[in-house]
């Protein structure tokens, strides 16, 4: 793993996670814990829904998309949280089997005013499943620490 | 559960999810699989970092806070998923022991042009802990079928 700071990117540098795939099992498991809606937690229901057939929680494919760019190694040194993100929209249903990465490109770097040790790093994310297709887009920022002096 | 339609909505309308308790072990679990930043699963590093201990994934936050708002029940009868959500922001940390809930506000309301049967209701989330901090703010939106003629 690189050590990067905030001071380490470029606007328009791209960062690519590894797949992950997503099982029926996890789907049911999540959706059952954190989004019971019957289009995640029954097959039966599911097949007659407008999406025919099971589908993840949206808030899993965030949670795993998260997952894929985090192993891409970009902020792991120097992440201390995130104060948000925009503009998140779900584009297609992820179904069980279906393996997500992410691809992100870097947006915005800003320094903070108050805080000179730290600024936000802004990320246009792509989750994309096997077939290339984007089934979620968003704007994500990350607080990084900047390189010691 | 009352079988509410988009058109049983008003803006201004508001709802008050139950409360949900976020132990140690889910945080570790969910961060993990998810999120496995040094602040979420390891509670040597989680103390020597800014947050000062272990906290919650913020994208295991707004799954519990949307569990919390599905549970008032506005949406089950009519939802048929999300086009997405903005200006998600990670206010406060969560921390094991936490108690979560979710109160959101109607903000707007648009029937499809294209699908008569369906459009978008939008609402804008506080997730609050048991001292009544709000630790995370969006304006979600929810695709629901109108009330059949």
């Amino acid at each position: 793993m690189i050590e990067r700071y905030l001071d380490d990117f470029e606007i328009g540098e791209r960062f690519v996670g590894p797949g992950i795939t997503v099982s029926e099992a996890q789907i049911l498991d999540f959706a059952l814990m954190y989004d019971p809606q019957p289009f995640h937690i029954d097959r039966e229901a599911a097949a007659k829904s407008p999406f025919g057939g099971l589908i993840a929680s949206g808030f899993q494919t965030l949670a795993v998309g998260f997952r894929s760019f985090y192993q891409a190694g970009a902020i792991n040194h120097a992440s201390i949280g995130s104060p948000g993100l925009d503009e998140l929209r779900w584009l297609k249903p992820v179904r069980p089997g279906d393996t997500l990465h992410t691809e992100v490109e870097v947006t915005s770097l800003r320094a903070s005013k108050s805080k000179p040790d730290r600024g936000i790093l802004r990320l246009a994310w792509e989750v994309k499943n096997q077939t290339g297709e984007t089934v979620m887009t968003l704007s994500g920022m990350h607080l990084l620490r900047r390189r010691p002096e």
